[in-house]
């Protein structure tokens, strides 16, 4: 086989590697193919979520014991993306990408395909500016070469991880605070995910640098990727892309499809997402693997015409609302708890709305 | 028109009367005819939630203010029952319902009907024992006389608004707290909202008294009763009942229907809830007035066979996410963000599910 | 007497009339001489806590109740600040301040004297803005006329009740939300807190308007006022003033101080206030009535010179744990939890610090 | 030198090891000499904190790194002791503790010793049971003989982290799930505190086992231990102990003291503590190197005959909030807003205190 070949792998704990462990023992997975593991983990998602960190450093570490790289050069050549907040009844769990290929013949038809860069380490001041959508640009654009997708109708799905702002870096910045983007913490992951959106837009092809300047970023919502997911993280300074579409050179049995959820209540996009991939819901041959989502509160305080309460709740953040809302809502039509939704759509999708890829494969 | 005719009142914040009021000036509302307001407010919906006191006083001195009679009369003859907690995008709002009695010829068709009631003030020890569960009984079957309904079949719904244990309840029983059946007020609520469904089942005639003894009580989840939904609340010390069902007596536009979910992700039972009131969710001369729900984790921490982790979430509180997620799953099926979910289903429909009531109107 | 008398009373909630209701009853209170009621309520001091709501309702109620006014009339006359948020242990409580006339031989010493006033309406425009500056300079001037009390030398705490900007004025000014200061209700809660401050400091005398400009606002923290304390809430769209200090024409037994926490642990402040107070903690005579004072988060992360995280955790808002702290810290010292600490203390002192003011009385 | 050096570490993070890193290549700290890491990590303290899994997991990294030992091996050889919380201003930091021995003469003054145990794993149906309180008593015996402390007098501080219940043992254990002491992860954590308390009360001497049942764990406070702390983590099945006290055998220029709060206002006892351990706060040659203290609300809701309103906040755990008072009364005494508070002091002191411990040194 030939692409890409994704594992989802429920998890117990952040640090749970237990199934990712047997599947390599099995020899089901050989861990010199793993790309990137994409995770939801059960802390709250947002600036204090150490639940990433911890998940990212065990996956290393049950990497490092199984190949011959130290979890330094793990961490160097795989990517750790994990998007932290299963609120409502998302499970938690890992999707472990493994890059196969067999010089096998090539497919009539383009299935699952991907790719993953990184940027250099960004400065604290280029955070939620131009510097971090250009850079973040370029890594979507080596990520699609490296996957074999050459233009922007083969994407289906592109994930940053992106750094923000915390306490640290603003005690260390104090003289030069007025540089920074912002000095709220929260605020600064709005800001990282809205510049690497815009980013994956530029390095799709989705968007042109024309319409972005820095009065874009967080503010003009009508300019927008549609295939964008990112979320921000404490445990990074720089950003990690992976790219996920459908490609002639792969002949594994998975296709992945998108859409756009228009608000967070559209079962529409969710069934158009899974009849892009090919598949239908209908089809008792068709399983859906996994469904990858953005979910954002409406700016206006409006759903429907009707008031929500999201944005003055001061207990719980809003990301952690959304998030459960469009993950009840995808269960509602495949029947499964389990996908990926994460939090914070700033320029992924209409204002209130956001990107959604389904992958399915189809027994014969 | 004879019978219950409810009316749906988004609102601005929880004491926001403002809807009502000009129903009221603009006759289409008798403030005289009122018997219960049943509201969704904003807060956590946990011991802490002032929203639903708050409301409940701004009602007051709102029907008040177009009645002859005092707040204190008022309070004497309408139920107020307040359910706090609209997470994810549920609307708040309340349901204003009016008994009208024009003595107008019969409706051939059995249509909505509803009656309330009350039970005595309850001593702290008689919280989530069988006392509680008796006197609820009582009131349920007072409430049933009062709607005209004369057996189970023809209940949909039953809310039940009661008591909790907190601070100073327990202060004042420091000596004899070992009577108290427990002196956690968050989980005295559970307690509470149990003996009452219990109690609803009792009365209603779904549930013997054989089966239902102190040991049943927030524990044996298999007794239950389909149609109760009851949520404890820190301002009163006894319970309020509203019944809704269908009568041969009511010749309202209106008709109730209900089913019960299995889970949290049941969308069969919210369109069995919209058949059993004679619509179809397809129709267009259909219109979905309310939906009326309760929402809980299953107690095994697993939905569906996946983990969740609500129960392992010590910065929000079950009940918080249970809500969430039915109103999503409602809003799905529906496309409206606006329904009752309250939390906390002991005893409500099975482990992890809870009742669902749907009150429909037709138009010609 | 003639002056300001303070009456502290514990609540056992925040519709917990009850000990007002016995001073009224006992004649201990003129329920006609009450100026303002001052209260610490139990929610959680951000935008959703309707705590303060329903305490102001209630107070209104009672105060009605006890004289001819009418509730409306009473809202009128009289000043209900509530400012919410009781963490640590806090303790939920109303300061009622009654304004006493007989006439009497004035005091060869200057003791409490006190005055209430109020701004217009403010437009949503206006919140964070040199036009809330100057309105609410306004009402600081009527209320030291109010208190006869003519310098900044004798003005010890003015605490102004001040509106934010939440979901239901984002979604109405939805076309012309550019011109809001901000679209967070929480953050609205920040300018609306600065430009009161620098009202008071305006108003008072302490500022020159020379000083203070649009930039000023919630922005150079060098420009405080030491006296002023600042709270906002959703529930009014005006803002209400009370200034407090030591006038001639005061024969009262109270008399209060004041002084500056530098940061949250400065318990030196705490005893300085109460020396300006002519009192003494070691003497037995002494009684320290109520401790009232501003809390808030170093904005660089730091105290002295340790890392906290206050500003990174996003499960509770930081004004949270800065009220906690402060009444924890002025407990230490005075052996009381009850003190009035209110969160948010933008240009209310020192960055990280913030005003104090202690009322004392001496028994002979 | 002979005895125990503490090195008390302010943090960047949960996973900052650099400070240990630092002082290790300087030669300051022999990392083979290091029995504990005790530290305070910025989760939130209860069951779904991770940055006490991920400190544990990068310490054990950092000391694989400068050491011979693999990361297994270390986590076998020290004992990892995360205490999640820093609520208020309270710095996270971690102290390292290193057992020193040189051989020296013997000091003429008992000084800091210390030694570390760890009991099997547990059974989940032993937690909260008496099989959890005689293994705890086991394993301090055994860290007793370690530091060459022979009786309870020279004990000044045990320290346990233990296990809890979580949804992974609840879902496991769903058919047996009566044999289990609650289904509640929260609760499951003053259970298994609750237990280990009274194991080392039984371990030091200072309770005797004719007093213990399974009737007193977590329910008769008037039996508790004067220098235990207990943690629960959702990271081990075992328990680790580490005591520590003064010893002949010690010559290093440390000293431990303690004394007993008797509420969290107790300032008394801090000063107490340091002059139990012969020093005093006004000496300007004492240097306070770490303060360790429990803390937990009085369960009857009132401290100092005031009502507080802590046991009724649903939004934030009462730990969380008595660990932000404590640590700021310390600080309020100290100076110093470092000092390591750990919440929930079942059998840790009377109801609503709890132990203090102070480790001073003085310079010549």
């Amino acid at each position: 086989m030939t692409g890409i070949v994704p594992h989802i792998l429920p998890t117990e704990g952040p640090d749970d590697t237990s199934k990712l462990e047997s599947l390599i023992q099995t020899g089901e997975i050989n861990p010199e193919h793993i790309i990137c593991v994409l995770g939801k983990t059960e802390g709250n998602g947002c600036v204090n979520d150490f639940s990433r960190g911890l998940a990212s450093m065990a996956y290393q570490r049950a990497i490092a014991r199984h190949t011959t790289l130290s979890e330094d050069e793990v961490q160097q050549n795989v990517l750790f993306i994990m998007s932290g907040g299963t609120e409502g009844y998302m499970t938690p769990h890992v999707t472990v990408f493994c890059q196969e290929d067999n010089n096998e013949s090539q497919s009539t038809t383009k299935n699952l395909a991907g790719g993953i860069a990184r940027t250099r380490d960004f400065e604290p001041t280029e955070i939620g500016r131009i510097e971090q959508v250009n850079r973040t640009a370029d890594a979507v654009q080596t990520a699609m070469e490296r996957a074999d997708i050459s233009n922007f109708e083969n994407v289906h799905f592109v994930q940053v991880k992106c750094p923000l702002l915390h306490s640290t870096v603003f005690s260390k910045h104090n003289n030069t605070s007025k540089s920074l983007i912002t000095t709220n913490s929260y605020k600064s992951m709005k800001y990282s995910r809205a510049a690497s959106a815009l980013g994956v837009g530029l390095g799709t092809g989705e968007l042109s640098s024309a319409k972005i300047n820095q009065d874009t970023i967080n503010n003009d919502w009508s300019i927008y990727s549609s295939v964008a997911s990112t979320s921000a993280g404490v445990e990074l300074n720089h950003s990690e892309v992976l790219v996920l579409g459908n490609s002639d050179s792969s002949n594994t049995e998975y296709r992945i499809g998108s859409s756009t959820m228009q608000d967070s209540l559209d079962t529409d996009a969710v069934t158009d997402a899974i009849t892009s991939a090919g598949s239908k819901l209908t089809d008792s041959q068709t399983t859906i693997c996994n469904t990858f989502a953005k979910a954002q509160a409406p700016s206006d305080g409006l759903i429907r015409g009707r008031r929500h309460v999201i944005h003055d709740d001061s207990d719980i953040q809003s990301t952690r609302h959304a998030r459960s809302v469009v993950n009840s809502v995808i269960g509602a039509v495949t029947g499964d708890p389990l996908s990926y939704v994460s939090g914070g759509a700033e320029h992924q999708g209409p204002d209130g709305g956001g990107p959604i890829a389904v992958i399915t494969t189809t027994v014969d």
